[in-house]
């Protein structure tokens, strides 16, 4: 791996750069508008690539790090690594490779998340096969919680369903019901929360929270993300007034700008124009 | 792009080089083991980049020249684009490269296993939306056909309920009910023919049959363009006889060999060793 790039200089003006293989993130990038209204975006989704979550964890992780370059080339004040599947791969790498700037994955903060919803300590988590496999949800929530039990389930057929904007009806209440088959146990035995751990998975909530039953509290990563990002912001002296008029939100994609515009408004919960897009090579 | 690499010297003894964006190309090798059971071949699969579905046709066109250079200087006697997206994206650019070497995609024996079947000439193609944006088998069928009524319809949930081994049960039955859908109409309007213009669907065919109700035919490329091979090799003096013994299949797969393996048998229709499968960077 070569040299990181030396980053051009700016204070608290730059954008906050976040990163994911697709869409996804786009689930991330909504909370942390919500949180920090006052902040610019820079959003990179690499398409060419996507997705990471059935990819190996060292190609992933070399996925991210030229990602990352990327952003920090353009002069971002802090990385959000907004897909599960690239914070399980890279995220130390990441934080050591930039030594100065925050880095902020998903996982820990779902972790966080999850225990904090937790009573029973009795946690499952959807994931992509990668991060599944990575066990990094495992292990972040044992060492918040080590009386915890964790059961991961890999739901490849979520992040599909998400992407095809069939978050409701028949397919993706029947792919809720099948995934979900080994959590209906036993109320002594059943996990009490799900973690969503794939930035795509938030969009089936809904049809998930009703394959899992009405005692199940369904948390994600987004909103305690974001509330690490700013607090890692504010104790930099790098976070903006709450006055300031935004800059916005700018795109990059590393293919299939159209599909990203048209498939990324539904995760954002907002349109996003074609125009806005801007396709780049990594 | 460089120079097309100069292949090795080698006669009828070289592999059938076949190629695929992943696991999906394998049921069209499956088809060519069945119809020339003494050649050899070697399979690349990219599943480092995989899904090629979802991504610009000029990026996949250039994913593909990288494959077909890997294969040929690896000295091939054929080359089998194996992947409807790639064959869409693809076949013109490969055939002029490599010249004298017979290059063979899976859209043209689609389109015309579709015309053998249909009476009606309403033929749907279920495919990616790479392949359905491409417009490539409704091109293909009109040129043999030009009375045919195609309609496309782009299906990306199949490949992931393929991946998945999902090829049966609810889940399947509801996605196929619903992408089948806008062809329930009156018979009289009704397309008798369905092409599966995507590798990955022949392993779905019978929850597509179904939903496709009984008057409705189904074919694939694979056993169209075995025959394809077949004769283009017999044209060439390069068709091994049929009493030799077969050097068996090779497999190349650019991430995740293990899975390739795993997922790969239900495509191949028989048990893939992990072993078989080497590791390569394009």
């Amino acid at each position: 791996m070569s040299e990181p790039p030396a980053p051009p200089p700016g204070g608290m003006q730059r954008p906050i750069g976040v990163f994911d293989s697709g869409v996804g993130g786009l689930t991330v990038l909504r909370a942390l508008r919500a949180a920090l209204p006052a902040e610019s975006f820079l959003y990179l989704g690499d398409t060419a690539r996507l997705p990471y979550g059935t990819k190996s964890e060292h190609t992933v992780a070399r996925y991210a790090l030229q990602a990352a370059d990327e952003l920090v080339e353009r002069g971002i004040k802090c990385l959000v690594v907004a897909c599960n599947t690239a914070s399980a791969a890279a995220l130390p790498a990441l934080q050591q490779r930039f030594g100065e700037l925050p880095v902020v994955g998903v996982i820990e903060p779902g972790a966080r998340a999850a225990c904090a919803a937790s009573h029973s300590g009795r946690i499952a988590v959807l994931a992509t096969e990668s991060t599944v496999r990575a066990g990094a949800y495992t292990r972040a929530i044992a060492r918040l919680r080590p009386d915890a039990e964790v059961r991961a389930i890999a739901c490849a057929l979520f992040v599909a369903l998400a992407e095809e904007g069939w978050t409701e009806g028949a397919v993706a209440r029947a792919a809720a019901e099948r995934y979900l088959a080994p959590l209906r146990m036993a109320e002594a035995a059943a996990p009490d929360t799900i973690v969503l751990g794939c930035t795509h998975f938030p969009v089936l909530q809904a049809v998930i929270a009703a394959a899992a039953g009405e005692h199940v509290r369904i948390v994600d990563s987004a909103a305690t993300s974001a509330a690490q990002v700013r607090s890692q912001l504010a104790a930099r002296g790098l976070l903006l007034p709450a006055g300031a008029v935004p800059a916005g939100v700018r795109f990059l994609a590393t293919d299939a700008v159209s599909r990203f515009a048209a498939v990324g408004g539904r995760f954002l919960g907002a349109p996003i124009a074609a125009d806005d897009v801007e396709l780049i090579d990594l």
